[in-house]
């Protein structure tokens, strides 16, 4: 579905306005840092788009910016996923693919938003999402307890959550929505009970931790991809979350029960076989937060740059 | 086969004499400290029977208690396990779910012993039991090396070690046993020579370590429970140490290549969508022994929360 | 195909000079300190022939041994496997199952090497190998980075490096060789782009990380064997390095996302099973490198034992 695919747009987003600790905006420049860039044009052959500046989207906060319909930061985030999502459908409208390296997962109502947009334009498609994530994120305003945006991209995405007023999320418009029916999930352990009644009540496709251990991970991309079918572009969105503490202590909202890197590594390296690839965001790694062991931002930071790799097509053999 | 499904007798035991290092007794207290109690009331939505004293049978242990057959403390364990055993039978008498927090695995002695009897006065069935352990506990006293009773629990409740005197066991009667043909091991790893004998012998069902790596956790649960069929009582005994000691260090006699965590939540998960399930007992958690890390003895108290509350009904979605 | 399958020759290599790390050359003290020599022959009932004598080869290593065609200790490390083929050799063509314990990996050389010999002799069969290794060590001389040997030693015997100069492994003859196309590969995750060419030329067997995360190390280990048939004797060649980091720290080139302890286990536990293991190599294990953890070291050994039981035979029931 790209028309140059051994070109890849990147956009490199120092944002965490849609939660509360601070360090998830120094991601992306740390994992620069650690040469994800140079491996990609290196030893992937990418030929890259998109300088290394990492944007802060200063300009675009408030000095005010009060909960609006228990939203935190609304203003904010609204008006970076806007940029954000100019960004993307920038790269996609080329026929590129997109890297968007988080920041946290609220950014995602951007980087889906613009691909969505680009993809429908360039070749009449509605694309489908896969979100890797211990959380569902589709909490809407109303339902979440934090007021936190980026428990909500999916929500916005989907348009089970929707507000007109320009600054707080109006500038999405259909055309930067997908469908519930081509959203899967994978590697759910920690979804709000209300969550759960929407993914029930939506039919959503939603491979949790539990559907993992019984079926392993191997005949779970088989489904989830299955699911999508070979003639749908794809959007990975990968919350960093979603790997075990174990090897990716360095995140907000970490859970425990999670993705061995292994499985991580694998879900990527599918998704790139399948040729339909089109963006991938990586979200959620935060450097200063190291639980216990100093090596864990290391080690998070490692694990981040292998799942970006491996979606982009480096192979073990 | 729970006439209320939705009450849970609690029996929480403070005992350790049926092996050697003091500790074990503390784990109900500090399990229920941690919030088990009150997660499976509010969140989980369970009536709780049976108050929150953590029982120590001092009254029951004897100031001398030598040797016998072998066996150390015998007349304590066996007199803690007579108790026991009144208690869980009264809880499932009244037909609710009865939820025992160990306490080392002697423990089972009356666990089971119990539920046995009361399942066949209340139903006329026997039933089954799933044993998930890194070890076999099915030691007689006279093949035991080390004569601890948490060593032997199954040879006794299958009637394979009897012993007529009263206060060495003599109170267990055929009501209070269950056959070799419904019992089921999962996790085993560390088996003695007389034990596999045992097993053999006996054709006794035992899914190993080795099972489960080569046909998956999945594949391993659908052949337990094929095994026991769908018409029949599970009493669920769950002995910490099945896990691995990277989720679960603190425990009395931990044994590498273990279950883990999303293997032993997998597990209980799936014994509770049987809808067949009478009794769970959680058991060997030993907070006092937390080798290296001193987070251990948390982690293991948080796994042994996490396998109850699985074993209760908890889900991912 | 073992004349005498309760007997077991044992050959300790003392020897690093296919790498650059001292300490690898400890492993066989350590290994035989922490009591698997005794183990084997008390728990498994293996005969031990071989002496416990760790040999060093001091008097094979020259004063000078400038790099030739790019090989670094060329002419010890090639008077040295020489030498083990003949210990091996000797011991095969008793009919007896070999252990050899490592030393770094290049030792193969020697110990393939001589197995490969006695075989034919014996039985007029070629014989397989099963590589289990984070690693190919396929590079010739030409295509290594390093220079270190033992990144080499399945080209040379396998023949795609050969070396006529006596000093230089000419004292290898067909009849050390192995073909390429009874070569099975297990646990790769780190190939050089030159080796992964190889790989493919010439059609060489070889379940990556990749694999075993889609089928199973179950489903893997049935395609392996069957790959190889009944009817073939097995040389297994198990580089500790193909386990995680995490089971495995102490390893000259550890990588990250290996098997898991069980999964090693699994894989020599599957070759005893077929009956055919005619020799097993352990190698790569240096205890002199315990990165962050001081406890690396005993783990690490610990690991090997393990997995050298499982091929002689342990099992869990
Ligand atoms: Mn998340
Ligand atoms: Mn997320
Ligand atoms: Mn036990
Ligand atoms: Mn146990
Ligand atoms: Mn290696
Ligand atoms: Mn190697």
């Amino acid at each position: 579905f790209l028309s140059h695919p051994d070109e890849l747009g990147i956009v490199a987003v120092g944002f965490s306005g849609g939660q509360c600790k601070p360090g998830v905006d120094a991601a992306p420049s740390a994992l620069i840092a650690s040469g994800l860039l140079t491996q990609i044009r290196d030893e992937l052959g990418y030929k890259l788009h998109g300088d290394d500046t990492v944007h802060l989207y200063t300009d675009l906060v408030p000095a005010a910016d009060p909960p609006f319909r228990n939203m935190k930061n609304p203003r904010a985030v609204s008006s970076v996923t806007e940029r954000i999502a100019e960004q993307t459908y920038a790269h996609a409208k080329e026929g590129r693919l997109v890297l968007t390296l988080g920041g946290d997962h609220s950014i995602a109502i951007g980087t889906v938003g613009g691909t969505a947009k680009a993809i429908r334009e360039r070749l009449g498609r509605e694309m489908a999402v896969i979100w890797v994530d211990a959380h569902a994120d589709i909490n809407t305003p109303e339902t979440s307890g934090s007021g936190n945006i980026h428990g909500m991209p999916v929500s916005f995405l989907t348009g089970l959550a929707r507000e007109e007023k320009e600054e707080f999320f109006g500038w999405m418009k259909d055309e930067n929505r997908i469908s519930v029916k081509k959203l899967v999930y994978i590697g759910l352990r920690d979804v709000d009970v209300e969550e759960k009644r929407i993914l029930r009540e939506h039919g959503i496709k939603a491979f949790s931790m539990f559907d993992i251990d019984r079926h392993g991970i191997g005949r779970v991309m088989e489904m989830a991809l299955g699911h999508i079918g070979t003639d749908t572009p794809i959007h990975l969105s990968f919350d960093v979350d979603a790997l075990d503490p174990m090897w990716a202590p360095s995140t907000g909202t970490p859970v425990r029960g999670g993705l061995t890197l292994r499985e991580g590594d694998y879900i990527c390296e599918c998704v790139h076989e399948t040729g339909s690839l089109i963006a991938v965001d990586l979200v959620e790694v935060n450097p200063s937060l190291a639980p216990a062991n100093d090596t864990g931002a290391h080690e998070t930071v490692r694990a981040g740059c292998s799942l970006v790799r491996c979606a982009l097509g480096e192979s073990l053999l």
